[in-house]
């Protein structure tokens, strides 16, 4: 088993491994449907760029993690995003605090509940150019979201913006400093 | 003046050097009223512990981070926190953004405008034993703000949370996986 599992990993590393490591993906596991983009080793860990919060549908409030490649781009204002830059969007259940509201002056404190899901954006200008050189995948619980669907509707949404619209390359994301 | 300069720091290394260096204080420049507590060298970058929104007077929207010490803690879930510990908020006005609302399918969109302040909480048990172990200070723009009520407020309103209720040793935030 440890040689087979070995052998389909070098056949994916020769098939994938270029453009793999190009865009910085040293996870291993299954990808997201279309891109095959996975779930980033380490994410947890990357630095923050911002935060944000959604109503709606989504109901929940967010933190947009970046690899060193997408911070740097972030500080420097480089755009279009340099191939190997990969962002993630984590995001929890927006909920009141009770606890914290027992404390503060009045009723206004809200935090993170339960995890909803994880995307994760990854530049690869060629591997990924017919969506604006952006892969995109949704993770429940560590996994893909296996509906193609999902993953379509990522650029169909980011397409909005505009390539270059306000230097954004299809980032709705700004820095926080 | 250098040399002025440098036996000021060597008298503030020899008093508070060891205290300092304890609760992972590398930076330089005025410290907090009450705590002396300074904005720490490179918090920018550290990892993300949670985030928050408030609204009310502070209308923010929030990002909690943390040194090697307390994203350890918070992780293994260690109460009370161990000495070295630092929690870094950081805050940024919470607006609406009309540029996502214009992509998304309805008005839904907040995201961190302008930073507000950053507050920073440091243990040491035994510098900062008559606050719970903790010292505190509030930045606006990288200076600590000078008026003593609000590095005191900070204790005040921390200690509402009592030491060990849930485990919280004095902290508002929770870890977000």
């Amino acid at each position: 088993m440890k040689l087979r599992g070995a052998h389909a990993l070098l056949f994916a590393t020769l098939v994938f491994g270029a453009s793999a490591v190009a865009a910085g993906q040293r996870a291993v596991g299954p990808g997201s449907p279309i891109y095959g983009v996975k779930l980033p080793d380490g994410y947890r860990d990357w630095k923050l760029i911002s935060v944000a919060q959604e109503n709606g549908k989504n109901n929940d409030i967010r933190a947009i993690l970046g690899n060193p490649a997408a911070v740097e781009a972030f500080r420097k204002g480089t755009r279009p995003f340099p191939d190997g830059a990969v962002i993630v969007r984590l995001a929890w259940r927006y909920q009141s605090s009770p606890r914290n509201d027992a404390v503060f002056p009045a009723p206004q404190s809200f935090v993170a509940g339960a995890p909803t899901n994880v995307q994760v954006s990854v530049k690869d200008s060629k591997r990924y150019a017919a969506s604006g050189g952006w892969g995109y995948g949704q993770f429940e619980a560590g996994l893909p979201n296996p509906d193609p669907a999902i993953a379509r509707a990522c650029f169909t949404c980011h397409q909005k913006l505009g390539k270059l619209e306000g230097g954004a390359d299809f980032v709705f994301t700004a820095w926080s400093e």
